[in-house]
């Protein structure tokens, strides 16, 4: 047992150290004959100041003749023990860099380094008030003319915007602005978020009745405050936007909600921000010097202009504007798209007994939702992973350690065994005349959503309706045309319709900046999101990295944040240390801003 | 090392073993064997249903001739290693009841039982739905007719109190409640919590302003959801009163702000509650099974008569009701009083820039909040015991394995350092007049609450300025008489006075039975608090456990919770468990109802 156990961690430890010592020594050739020939160093902020992944020895040769000496590593120790699974060996480690502390991840074959992560944990000096750092709370001693807590904080609310302005103001008070705002809160710089619905988790709340998050409950937790242990494994959408309002409140995040971005412009000459918020019907001018984007994953409703659209009589909206199923019992209904939000309210509308039809144009990935959680991600999160000593944030670290050029190929078995596990729904639904895929290289849902955001349903049982034709499909089709109470679908046959809900998706995120900028900001920072892999609506060339997120843009001083809860909880911890540093001076050089693509 | 670690676990092994293989075999002679002369058995539900140390072997016997052939006690096995120090060998173990999970401590002395602790962790067949069992809250598949999580939410808050009774009434919304509320809905038990104040934390809310919890954070989680790590050590008392009213919401308790309990009669013949209470000018008559109060530590606002206090032209109120000190600036203001209260309220005066006079009736405690957190607490709650492996679970089973009886002679030492560290602040405060003590046997401030709930002042500051004069102080005397604008003191002296603050304490808890039930079931009940020590206040006989506090009382169907939040957190799981065992009429048998003493 003993072989087993320390073999590995010599391994590492020895491989550790002469890596240390190439980089401390400043021996770039040194430290590039660690690597394999095929080999990765994905670095979130450490290194490069910004998110990246080095892929081949000559792109890790390139950053670390451009980075080492500014960076300064040092102090690189193993943690814990390195394990060894089919001849690869892996390990955790610590080190330093001049201005910061980090945690790495290594993967050897054959002594070489086939995948190196690093990631930055802290800036020294700069450290979370917690554990032993926490504040005391209670000002012992005497203190005339002291303010308490409740007084403190509303005097921050009353500055904050008006006589005083944030580092950062986040436009979009979702999960992922909250989350973010939770991480520069405990990092001291001052923020604002604006949102332009009421209270935190109105854009839950206002969703479709039925809607359940579709990851589970290990991949969603908050920075800082994990759900409790008794939490639904897909939390309902209702319960998520009370623990937003909470979290908002107990995370002390200043947070104005009723509010809307009108315009944003960056003032070269000042190095900051002028944006313009309108907030209870009042025009306000935030001047923050750094402007961060946290609307989601994707850009504004998609609805496609389709002919005769003006003249429909019943009802139309797309399915982010849709109440719900309970007006539409007996009604006809038809639904564009064959997607998550397309399959969630065809069911639910099938369930309050309306007569639904699925206009399905393009192929789909159908995931059940137990077998994604089993094969997908039961590895990683889940209540055996914990119990095997996952932590939410060693979880996190590992998915990051996978550089996206191999994840796609990992990811084939993973949908190979799915389509195994599930060959009668499968057949079914392709019986019925539903289009299925996995994806242009069959690597899966992940993919597609990091790929393009779209393309999949996570099957909680509305695939069941397809199959059996309670949920009416016309597949390979779209809407040609729309009558007064009909459309006229594209191989020229007609379906009465009292109700038509576009689920047809969302544009880029950099739609909304053309819109509260300019056009031009928006084609200098280009598309947002993808990773460039030059499949369906993920062109390329190849980035490695998702575009635009969470790292420098071609725009000065914009950000974009957002994605899942997961995205949205470990991609804060980065976007948060980079706005820190520069709140901070500390001195950053940004390795390669990625160039932009694909103008609106 | 070898030794050092296997040794006290086999010990401890072995002793378990005996200890099983006696009661499995009903042998109570052996089981009584395995005890030192000098031992004790404490029992948290699990053997007694009751909470209650047996002291001795003969009490043992006692007490295992009674519940043994009804517990059937089984599958005891040590939990980790055993240590030994000074010769007392400590281990965890867990077991099993007929009905039951349990997790025990034990300290062995020569091979002996010294101390046996025995806990009901859960019980069979209604373990909470967590981690594993956790509920899926998406309903996968297809329910025509299904609601939402919301709907259902609203659907209960709705019939709960009108329609459908609630198991349990708390009245009592503030920590106490709410946390008891969590447990009990996280076991299912329907529960209504009615709370005079309107939102959940006002009673923090409305105290002076510049309250802070006295204990330190790792004192004071909440079940389930621990504080973030950036939580102060000292939670000023919005913060927590915020925390209390999302705690609530998170959870889903069905609580009742704006309510008050008027009136309640036990109805023997249905063997239920009627409990009157008026919510927003309504009167509502519920009928739960189980009446709780959970209103704190201590009864009604002690306010003594005192001679022409009706003719006073200042301002005069009870600590409870001390706005704060912004009105009184300039004002010369009398605080009757020498406890926490008097404390905070003097310094907050002075910082105010008030002419401030404390009266001192009787000694009182007073231990510097940093020497207390490290010298009493540290062991247990304090960064350094989080980082040394003691969970809040730990640290209160431990703290709960030491009965009451041994715990005053292991506080003295503790004292008699605090006495040396502080020596200097102790003399000064002395050569100011303060008179001190340590409790009547030098065991300390945890001795005094736990007896008295009085007594002492945890200085945060304020002892600085009694000792150096900028709080005036008058000690061994009271307020003999009050005139217009002035008080005289029992020694003849007369003082100004513009406010009259009386720190001056609370009733005994079963104050409120009289008022709110009858007299002569405030009397069935007797004195609630106090072990019976037969010092200040805590008058005798000698009970071992705090007096009527979350078990059954004289009273069927009527029971007491609160304390500090760390009562509040560890008690809450045996009422909890007490509870949910009659809901489910699990067969129950109370070993020995403590009589009732101390009728008001």
């Amino acid at each position: 047992m003993t072989d087993l156990s320390t073999h590995p961690t010599r391994i590492a430890g020895a491989w550790l150290a002469d890596f240390a010592s190439a980089l401390e020594s400043n021996h770039v050739d040194a430290a590039i004959a660690l690597f394999a020939p095929e080999c990765y160093w994905r670095d979130l902020v450490a290194f490069t100041w910004n998110i990246r992944t080095q892929e081949g020895p000559e792109a890790i040769r390139a950053m670390l003749t451009a980075r080492l000496a500014d960076t300064q590593p040092s102090a690189f120790a193993v943690e814990g023990e390195a394990t060894e699974v089919d001849g690869v060996v892996e390990a955790w480690f610590a080190f330093e860099t001049a201005v910061a502390r980090g945690r790495g991840h290594l993967r050897l074959r054959g002594g070489k380094a086939w995948t190196l992560l690093t990631t930055m944990t802290e800036l020294k000096g700069f450290e979370e008030l917690k554990d032993e750092r926490r504040v005391n709370g209670a000002e012992h001693g005497v203190h005339p003319g002291r303010k308490t807590w409740l007084e403190r904080r509303q005097d921050e609310a009353a500055a904050l915007g008006h006589t005083e302005q944030p580092y950062v103001v986040i436009v979009g008070g979702g999960q992922g602005g909250i989350m973010l705002g939770a991480r520069l809160r405990r990092l001291g710089v001052p923020t604002l978020i604006v949102e332009k619905n009421e209270r935190p988790g109105d854009s839950w709340r206002k969703r479709y009745k039925s809607l359940c998050l579709h990851d589970p409950v290990w991949y969603d937790h908050f920075p800082y405050l994990p759900f409790p242990n008794d939490w639904p494994v897909f939390a309902p959408k209702d319960k998520i936007a009370d623990w937003l309002e909470m979290y908002t409140k107990v995370m002390e995040l200043n947070y104005w909600g009723s509010t809307t971005a009108k315009k944003a412009r960056f003032d070269t000459a000042r190095q900051e921000w002028e944006v313009v918020v309108e907030r209870d019907g009042r025009e306000i001018t935030l001047r923050p010097r750094q402007l961060v984007f946290a609307m989601g994953v994707a850009g504004y409703p998609s609805v496609p202009q389709i002919a005769g659209a003006e003249t429909f009589e019943g009802e139309q909206h797309h399915s982010s504007a849709h109440p719900g199923p309970e007006a539409y019992r007996g009604e006809k209904c038809v639904v564009l798209g064959s997607n998550n939000s397309a399959h969630d309210i065809c069911a639910a509308l099938w369930e309050h007994g309306a007569d639904v039809t699925m206009i399905q144009r393009s192929s789909t990935l159908v995931a059940k939702s137990d077998s994604l959680m089993e094969l997908g991600l039961g590895d990683l999160y889940s209540e055996a992973a914990v119990k095997a000593g996952l932590t939410t944030d060693i979880a996190d670290l590992i998915f990051a350690s996978i550089p996206y050029k191999i994840l796609a190929p990992l990811q084939v078995p993973v949908y190979d065994e799915m389509k195994r596990r599930d060959a009668d729904l499968y057949a079914r639904l392709a019986a019925a005349g539903f289009m299925l895929d996995f994806g242009p290289d069959d690597s899966g849902l992940t993919m597609k959503y990091l790929r393009r955001g779209s393309g999949y349903y996570i099957d909680v049982g509305a695939s069941e309706l397809v199959a059996n034709g309670s949920i009416k499909l016309m597949s390979g089709v779209t809407i040609e045309s729309i009558g007064p109470r009909s459309v006229t679908l594209s191989d020229g046959s007609q379906l009465p319709a009292d109700l038509l809900v576009y689920a047809t998706g969302y544009g880029s995120m950099n739609g909304w900046l053309a819109d509260l900028i300019s056009p031009e900001v928006a084609d200098q920072v280009g598309k947002v999101w993808g990773l460039g892999s030059d499949t369906p609506k993920d062109p390329g060339p190849w980035e490695g990295e998702l575009r635009n997120m969470w790292k420098p843009t071609q725009a000065p001083n914009l950000w974009f944040h957002g994605g899942n809860l997961h995205q949205s909880r470990h991609y804060s911890q980065f976007l948060s240390l980079q706005l820190k540093a520069r709140l901070e001076n500390i001195p950053i050089s940004v390795y390669e801003v990625a160039p932009s693509f694909h103008a609106r």
